[in-house]
């Protein structure tokens, strides 16, 4: 075998083993027996030791120079493109500091937890700055031999290639029409909401006739509950989770149509790079882009919603709102929160800029967290128009940070962002999507994405895989005059 | 650390390991998306991987050398043996030979369900010749150093211990006393069987209570459904699977109490031996001991019944027998049948004794796999007393030899005398037993067996487990007199 053969065959397997990591995370989330605990956090550490020893054995780097690289085409230089950065990433920061991470971040999840419960920022605040310590010695680590930036150093785990700097820029252009456009909203008269209780089965049943309808593959992937909505694995097992209230429909319905755009990512990848680098998503912004035009620029579209109305109706009878009009505007009502994951289109971009900001100056050293709370409450004011009334709803809101989340926050955004112009792109080819999605047939608009982007896993780096589907090179505008033209209609301005 | 800690340190991660093998067959029966087996085999086979590698490490033997085993207590000498006995064992069959066994058996199980399906045993015996020959090939590098014959050595795999020609002394006492038994009730007039229609719902509620009534706790455990019946798991994370068929409830009934005695044994082993070598049941003779005695000797006394006769009124309503005795005889009706897993309690062990006999032969190199087929029939004949009409009835019925479980099949019957002398051990100890079990009330029961035997896992020899609880050396005759004086009984002989 050639060094490329072998480092190839060892590669797989090293992927096979981490598809069973992400099965056992999901098996934890849906089906574990709640005494089992301590026993699996056993097993998924005996695991990830593997997995480590694996990513760092020298071996993969004696393959890599071995490898002559000109005889390679496309796809094999990609596959060598992902394997080189895993290992130089993993190889850089030394295994103690790995090990210490993982140990200190597991007890500050329950540590952040409590805090949180109690609105005890002080609480939480010594473990706090130890995670930060920590990442940001890692930072320094993996920014070795770069010219990253710290914070662009842990952002690269989340979106190769992306830098805080051109984040910023476009963020910058971002937040300015945002907080307009939420300032205009607020001052406008608010639709109604829906009404009434809706059974739960009822709603499981929707939600995966929805998933069904926005090209799922049931023979490749189930639906169960779980407490947060999440879509997990890869390939030929792609599994999601939802959650249901008796109370809210629309959150069991948007998040599976969320997670079913993850999961349709991953599901339509190329199976000729099953098990391989290049058989998931290429980056948590594309990823995120495929989830938020299925559940937005899709899912709460006017013409889907008129369907969804129809759908609803049958399944609940009186919901509270009588026409397909009145239920789109229902679906898309912008009302204040102090909670990024409880927003709407407009609102949702805000909340991750402002983390975006904070997180590049904490781990810049530019923001102690004794200060992080004072800051958070001083920006939400000026994005929001509102006071923070208590941490819980400020800095502490987030699980992200206190399990060493930084530089993930703003893929969220970015997904947004590259959501925007894929519908551009994808409104520019197709004439009629309105009419077919009015039906609840989004067969069209899903196989554009599947050929166009989905497909290709992680063939180009991502941003060259916005732009190959797009046609053109990213931007804010698209998804500003899209949220601009959308929310003016139903707001009447 | 001393070489006793790190061998344990590294056994630890490798039973860490192991278990989350056993998780992903549980998935893969009761989950898995149907288009991801292809993906899950490559899964497993890289995990298999890693396991050999640990269980074959020459650290082990190093560890082993260097250890000075005269400072170890009872527990720590245990593991010990098992280590020592594991590590042995992987290392003395050439990693070439597993492979090729991996690999051919993998494969016979799918030429094996054609042959069965077509009734057609020539399709499958080239390949059985090959998965014979391999495994006494394996046999053979097995024995190496030892006194066992070739079939013992296979055997110790899931009897460590135990060898044919004891097996044989106490089989060859059970066949005459069972044949004879046997043609007795098929002489006397027979009961009336349950007839209805069985909602498969209730079923499920109905066995859930029963294995909650039994001691299996759903803290560390679940049941789901499955093709077939099977408990999965040790520790903190037990779970069990049953089938619901709507014109037989007895079956979803009995299997989950017979799964339910091995889930409960793994669940009650103490707790300071997780994922150490001792964390799991010590023999598939002693496990079947105890998933026996849960559903035969408890499970289907007069007593219980009584108890259960009211649970299936009350669930079903009319079930086709109108008293409690009626129930008591329904339940243990013995019906002519070739199929060993639709047997009874009488017929089981015939079924079992026939395949010992016959796979000594052939794994001893007496009898040919041409000449299986004209051998299964003849014994059959001679021990049921019926003609077999065809070979999925016959020598094709089971999965076990296809797949090279060789030595496997008479765990299943010293398992039944094992919860023979087990239930005379009980009885002797506990005159208000029936009392409590006419109540549904099992708690004294399955307690006694889990404090004199459950909770020790593997820190006996499997022997010396079933001596320590009983307080005497085990034998055929209390399985063989319960028999006859239940049958008797129930018979009217």
């Amino acid at each position: 075998m050639s060094a490329y053969d072998e480092l190839m065959s060892y590669t797989r397997e090293t992927e096979a083993l981490g598809a069973i990591m992400g099965r056992l995370s999901w098996d934890q989330e849906t089906m574990m027996p709640r005494g089992a605990a301590e026993q699996r956090g056993e097993e998924m550490a005996a695991l990830e030791g593997v997995l480590h020893a694996r990513r760092t054995d020298p071996k993969i780097g004696a393959w890599l120079e071995a490898i002559d690289a000109s005889v390679l085409g496309e796809v094999g230089l990609a596959k060598l493109r992902h394997i080189r950065r895993s290992y130089e990433r993993n190889t850089k920061v030394p295994a103690k500091l790995a090990a210490e991470i993982a140990r200190v971040t597991s007890v500050a999840q329950g540590t952040w937890a409590e805090a949180r419960a109690r609105d005890d920022f002080a609480h939480f605040a010594p473990t706090f700055k130890e995670v930060v310590r920590l990442r940001r010695e890692e930072a320094a680590a993996l920014q070795e031999g770069t010219d990253f930036d710290l914070w662009d150093a842990l952002h690269q785990d989340y979106e190769p290639g992306s830098t805080g700097a051109e984040l910023d820029a476009m963020f910058g252009a971002l937040r300015p029409r945002l907080v307009a456009l939420r300032d205009k909203i607020m001052g406008a008269d608010q639709p109604k909401g829906l009404s009434g209780t809706f059974d739960e089965t009822k709603q499981m049943a929707l939600t995966e006739g929805l998933a069904a309808a926005f090209g799922y593959d049931f023979a490749h992937g189930r639906v169960d509950k779980a407490v947060h909505p999440f879509s997990s694995g890869s390939g030929l097992d792609v599994r999601i989770t939802t959650r249901t209230n008796p109370e809210d429909p629309l959150n069991s319905i948007y998040s599976t149509i969320h997670e079913t755009g993850h999961a349709c990512y991953e599901q339509n990848i190329s199976r000729d790079y099953l098990l391989t680098p290049l058989g998931e998503g290429v980056s948590m912004g594309v990823h995120e882009s495929q989830s938020r035009i299925f559940e937005n620029q899709l899912g709460r579209s006017r013409a889907f919603t008129e369907y969804l109305y129809g759908q609803m109706r049958d399944t609940f009878g009186e919901i509270g709102v009588d026409s397909a009009e009145a239920f789109y505007a229902a679906v898309n009502r912008v009302t204040p929160g102090y909670i990024r994951t409880e927003s709407d289109e407009v609102q949702y971009n805000l909340h991750v800029l402002l983390r975006f900001d904070l997180e590049r100056q904490i781990i810049g050293g530019a923001l102690e967290i004794d200060d992080l709370p004072e800051a958070w409450d001083t920006r939400f004011e000026a994005d929001f128009g509102v006071k923070v009334d208590k941490v819980s709803n400020g800095c502490l809101q987030d699980v992200h940070w206190p399990v060493g989340l930084f530089g993930y926050f703003p893929t969220y955004s970015l997904g947004n962002v590259y959501a925007g112009c894929l519908h551009k792109a994808l409104r520019a080819e197709m004439s009629d999507l309105d009419a077919q999605m009015a039906k609840g047939d989004t067969s069209k608009a899903t196989r554009w994405l599947a050929e166009n982007l989905q497909q290709f896993g992680g063939l180009r780096e991502p941003r060259d895989t916005i732009v190959h589907a797009c046609g053109f090179e990213p931007t804010e505008a698209p998804l500003l005059d899209y949220l601009e033209e959308k929310f003016a209609g139903i707001y009447g301005f």
